[in-house]
């Protein structure tokens, strides 16, 4: 475990954090108490009593043995509790590992210093700042061209920053567990080697062959926000030995027929393509892609038509066979790791919940946590969070009723915080007490009528049907048909029956039911867009992009249809995966237009190539009114053209022809950078593809198994409670006062809790079998563990400690 | 219910009928009783007694009624049930439908015409032949070409062929049967267009335009031999809906950007991609395939960087996203789709089997089948299938040891007919008992040997080093490099080695055993080719293709890693479905040939399109010495070359260029019939890949929930029987002499029974809970089934004929 400091905090470290503390007692305050202790004593011994008659917990036993010496009071004691309590909560909602977990309360001040938003947000800032400098340094993007003093200060300033925060999270993990962690050791010798040579630069005062530069995704990776796009990195990661063992089988048939075209080829004139061996290889290669598909085999073809073999038999091979076993097997993998990627995530939770358990019960209850120390955790844990909501979740928690939340109750705290809370009574219509009324109850009639949803799909119809007539007359001037297609007079009507439509539902629901629902959503903002392409359209009428938005609401009606609603109700699902992916894309390019431009930039291209075949793409003219010379576009001259040029070889077509360019202009070597980034494009893309047929899968096999009822249940909790029963389970002060509107007394009231349909809840139900097993196995395990490992409290699984409600943890030091 | 004749058999048929059933009895005869009999006679309602005791079988009701006038032989009378017993099994095993099933004896001999191989093979033989007749009609291949008068009268023969066997199959199924069974109409009708055709081909002496023989498949696809290639096109047009919407949501997307491409690009000069709003949508189209992606772009990418975000969101929305949920969604249909043809077949071939087991039940023991009836049954069902065999089966079948299947027992009849017997004895090394006794023994030694493995991986790597080496050394002379390459002196010395290797593991396996592992079959055809290679490079030294077979050997190594053993696995689990879709394409390939022959042979694209973009790629030279010249050798002269260029529309790259093309010379019509042909690839390939990736997984889990042991469990059946048991179960006459030999009196004797891993067995394993569901399922059904329906024996499922062993078959008409 991580170093602990047995000094006392000295003076200037004290007020730091009162301030810093202080600060933050303004905004939401995860640690109200702390400025007025000073000190963290630990583990009082003195028994003392309280309404609720349980008043001293059961603290960790290492803790106790240290502080044994100091006196504190029972609340402070209580508020220290709940306030670890609240941190292993957040270590297991953000999957943090509990080895960096402060494990003496000298090193919590370390600890809040590196967990607040300041702290994140700006170690997010300044690796932004980093990577953007991209644009600034040459070549740059001439817009955003600066001198090299003022990038490299910069660039210092920055890499600063991320030092002096890497600093402060050395101090609080602690050097050995450090060395450790892979990820932060990385992020430490690549933050000296920039150091350096940001140095360098300013000395020289100008850059050198930088492709280090390509690392500083490195820094945004690690930062907090980024925590998607690391577990998509780690995700293929794990995919890649699969991915290899595939490629090496490729690249065998690769090879193969590479050996047998050369022998067969290298003797016809066929553009070269079979030349030597290498050239034989590299055109196989490139066929791999299909890219150069019949050019390669025209030649030969135009000798023997029996040529043709050859080159069908490969690509039937390599490419309809070896590749799409190639997806089979990272589609395999991916289910596979994304189930245990559930199970691992699942299992530290529950471990997280049995930390906090432990501090939660005192010694009177060994085994509950009462609704005093709940709440008491929920002030630490989530400060927004309102006493009802509190108060309910006890409720929903404790389904045995006795009272107190049982280890096993405690451990379904996250799934329970996830539902928003609302009283049944609210559920009635938003004009029942508004003067709006009659209105609404109008509108609401409206939309109960049977028909009024086939009106409204007929309306888009119409509109498509006169958007469709427009296109059909859209002939001779451009500027008058597009005022013609998206400004005429059919135009208006559409989109004011769209508004009055919209303005019924708004209406009939409430703004804030309507709103909930994407469908509404994407109604209104496509309307509202149409009817500003509209107004834009006959203002300045050769802003020919706003002619998108009308086609755009015909997507309403794919609502009709179930298939198009998994379809998309799919993409909401992926939409946290596909944005990570697209995170993973975006550095992917990052590190190769670095490398690209360090290499590449500066060619030129125009004419180039004269005795290749790919010269014609290359042939430049001042007035360009050639068919294909504007290859010489796609280069690295900037960040900006090189991601375009990066796009351009993802996409894979014609990418050859790029490829060789820079081989005959800057030397063969070059054909491996874009051989890589081919085989990088080729995983990652694979990965994407089989994360969307999984994540498809999974939602149709939801969806098949889970009725509209189950979904409800599903979604949504009842609990029913009262004013009384609130007393009874020891809601007192504040609590009692922030339930008391909510709940008259002498009146049962019941409230729904309702959560979002997001992909975790949905996988909690589509794997209820196997989390059973998980669970049970775990608990098997832990049956296993020898009782002799108790004192180590800080294992991150620390289960003997955990497993009999925390009596074990008595030390010697612990005076009873 | 088909029609019925009630009139006794003429003379010529019966003739007919014996005559064609003695030729079949010299070859296997499954029903050789038959020519013994003449008239069908059915359910006698006298009681015999015979050894066993039970004599009189409970026949099916109609037929009893039909017949309660005639009389026959005990014997004759059990005959006909096996017979007809025999024939539902058949029925089952070909997925056939009960409903062409001869409902009545004199429908027998019509439906024993239709059933036999010379129909099968005449079939296949008339449809191939009507296939293979467009390689001789004009555009003719040139080696084939035929004059019209040949190939007319060749294709009026063999479709009389198919028309005389189309005229016998309804003569037995009759024609309100053939009404629902649209593929059989669907047949005839073509039948007789092409026919007509066929006719006026013939006095006009010329071909005209005949698109219609892009039918022809139809015959092919309809015989026997082609089941497979049936369910893969079932299973393509039950995936179609969800293909055709998300190809809606595809063409939405398309059209929207096209109509903003043609805004925002129809003024630049940029060769015409954008010009008008058809072309705005075919460069859309062709895009969405990426076949003219940087192309497409370039011209406004030099006007403005910021045309890049069209195209790239372009890309990403249609490409990235949309084709990917296709595949998803694609992907959800077919495993759908295979589980529940998973389903239809195991409960259609239950359905056979209950059909014939009542069919040999007997009164005196209604509930279950003896030894004697079921040996009866498999003299007709696998007249091939040994005595012993059949003892075998049933001592399998009979878990219960009770003596007589039981109709559950008798359901798993498939499951056990699959199984190979042989005694446990013979698993004794082969040499046991053979002069090469001590060459074997040390064989074996030798294999046993821990390092034997490790030996022959270490010759294979040295061979690819050797062969590396020989490669880096070919500079020079390409013969002289290819004699270096593959028939130097390493090149005899490892095939020298390789060959001791398969000598030594066919010495100590014994060659039958050796030959059914697949490893040492390719590995033994790989040296021998490789041998034969060298052999002929030395004979013929520009004789290249043979350096393919050296590397090969080295795909052994492969072997070694568990994944590529899962995917050569997955591969042979595959290749039955492969070939079914490789079949589906080369028809669909037929198809578009012969309408692209039609539409475009005889168009001269030398030096075409001169004011298009494609027109460099058409520029002809005699010599061959331009870049791109060749394109015009992409045509549809001839079924060959039209073979080419489809699989180069297949493969999609650069397809725009042919497209363009043929629509500058003959029409943009045509620009249809190739954005068709994609369309129907894409869905062809999708389901390939949907296929593929299922294969995989279900292996890939099939292998993780199933141990060595329980594969071995699974695969392997084990029978302890003596020649007392065989007494005892009824062993007599002809069946008791054949189990002499291997039965020796007072021994008990084990046999063990494989069967191979096909996909049924793991799919049975796998779908183990889902099949009982079905099954249980299935009899809930049948319970609810009112009793009313007794008498409509032929009903498919006919389930209270079945339910209570048969007694309420008993009709009015059967007296007992």
């Amino acid at each position: 475990m991580s170093k602990r400091k047995r000094v006392v905090l000295s003076l200037k470290d004290k007020i730091n954090i009162i301030e810093s503390l202080k600060k933050g007692e303004t905004a939401l305050d995860p640690f109200p108490n702390y400025g007025t202790q000073k000190v963290y004593p630990v583990a009082d011994t003195r028994t003392g009593t309280d309404g609720a008659g349980d008043s001293t917990a059961l603290d960790m036993g290492s803790r106790s043995s240290l502080h044994s010496g100091l006196h504190m009071s029972e609340d402070e004691h209580w508020e220290m509790n709940y306030h670890e309590a609240a941190i292993y909560l957040e270590e297991g909602l953000n999957n943090e590992k509990f080895d960096s977990h402060p494990s003496s309360p000298e090193e919590l001040p370390a600890y809040l210093r590196v967990h607040n938003p300041w702290y994140h947000g700006l170690d997010l800032l300044a690796s932004l700042v980093l990577i953007l400098l991209a644009f600034t340094e040459d070549p740059a993007v001439p817009a955003f061209m600066l001198p090299v003093w003022a990038h490299g200060t910069i660039e210092i300033l920055a890499l600063a920053v991320i030092g002096i925060e890497l600093h402060l999270k050395l101090k609080w993990i602690g050097w050995s567990t450090i060395l450790k962690h892979k990820r932060t050791m990385m992020k430490g010798i690549t933050l000296l080697i920039m150091l350096l040579e940001a140095v360098v630069v300013l000395c020289r005062q100008s850059s050198h062959f930088r492709v280090t530069r390509a690392l500083r995704p490195i820094f945004l990776v690690d930062t907090r926000h980024c925590g998607g796009v690391r577990r998509f990195i780690r995700q293929i990661l794990q995919s890649l030995p699969p991915i290899l063992d595939m490629l090496g089988l490729l690249m065998f048939f690769v090879a193969t027929y590479s050996l047998l075209g050369y022998y067969l080829f290298s003797d016809h004139i066929d553009n070269g393509h079979f030349k030597t061996i290498s050239d034989s290889f590299v055109s196989m290669f490139v066929l791999l892609t299909t890219a150069n598909f019949p050019d390669v085999m025209m030649p030969s073809y135009a000798k023997s038509k029996w040529y043709a073999v050859f080159f069908i038999l490969y690509i039937i091979t390599v490419l309809y066979v070896l590749m799409n076993l190639m997806l089979a097997v990272v589609y395999e993998a991916f289910t596979r790791i994304e189930r245990e990627k559930c199970r691992a995530l699942l299992l530290h939770r529950r471990c997280a919940t049995r930390h906090a358990f432990r501090l939660l019960v005192s010694r009177r209850a060994p085994d509950v946590v009462r609704l005093r120390h709940f709440s008491g955790l929920m002030r630490h844990y989530a400060p927004h969070i309102s006493g009802l909501d509190v108060y309910l979740m006890f409720k929903q928690l404790n389904q045995s009723g006795s009272g107190g939340l049982s280890r096993s109750e405690f451990a379904g705290l996250y799934e329970v915080f996830a539902l928003r809370w609302g009283a049944q009574a609210s559920r009635a219509p938003w004009y029942s007490s508004s003067p709006l009324e009659p209105i609404g109850r109008m509108a609401a009639t409206a939309v109960r009528w049977p028909y009024f949803e086939y009106l409204i799909y007929a309306l888009i119809v119409g509109n498509g049907l006169a958007m469709l007539i427009r296109v059909c007359q859209a002939a001779g001037d451009l500027q008058s048909s597009a005022k013609l297609l998206c400004a005429s007079w059919d135009t208006w009507l559409f989109l004011t029956l769209f508004l009055i439509e919209a303005g019924i539902r708004m209406m009939a629901s409430g703004l804030r039911n309507y709103v909930e629902s994407g469908w509404n959503v994407f109604d209104l903002s496509v309307t509202l867009l149409a009817l500003m392409g509209a107004v834009m359209l006959t203002i300045a009428p050769t802003l020919f992009i706003v002619v998108m938005f009308r086609p755009l609401r015909l997507m309403r009606l794919y609502k009709l249809k179930k298939r198009y609603r998994d379809v998309f109700g799919t993409l909401v699902l992926l939409s946290p995966l596909m944005s990570s992916a697209g995170c993973v894309m975006l550095v992917m390019y990052y590190f190769f237009a670095i490398i690209g431009m360090e290499l590449f930039a500066g060619k030129d291209l125009k004419n180039c190539c004269q005795d290749t075949t790919v010269k014609d793409f290359y042939i430049y003219s001042e007035n360009s009114s050639t068919a294909l010379g504007y290859y010489y576009l796609n280069n690295f001259e900037n960040l900006i053209t090189s991601g375009v040029t990066l796009f351009e070889l993802t996409v894979v077509n014609n990418w050859f022809i790029l490829m060789n360019a820079y081989a005959s202009v800057v030397g063969q070597f070059s054909r491996i950078y874009f051989m890589v980034f081919y085989l990088f494009t080729m995983v990652v893309l694979t990965i994407v593809v089989a994360s969307v047929l999984e994540a498809f899968r999974f939602r149709i096999q939801y969806k098949r198994s889970t009725t509209k009822r189950d979904e409800e249940k599903l979604l949504h909790e009842e609990v029913h409670t009262s004013w009384e029963e609130a007393q009874r389970l020891g809601a007192t002060g504040e609590l009692a006062e922030e339930l008391r509107p909510y709940l008259p007394p002498g009146v049962s009231v019941t409230f729904i809790g309702s959560r979002p349909r997001t992909k975790e809840v949905l996988q909690r139900r589509m794997y209820q079998s196997d989390i059973h097993r998980w669970l049970a196995e775990e608990d098997d395990n832990e049956d296993r563990v020898p009782s002799t490992t108790v004192t180590s409290s800080e294992d991150p699984l620390a289960p003997p400690l955990i497993r009999d409600g925390g009596q074990r943890q008595l030390q010697p030091g612990y005076q009873l």
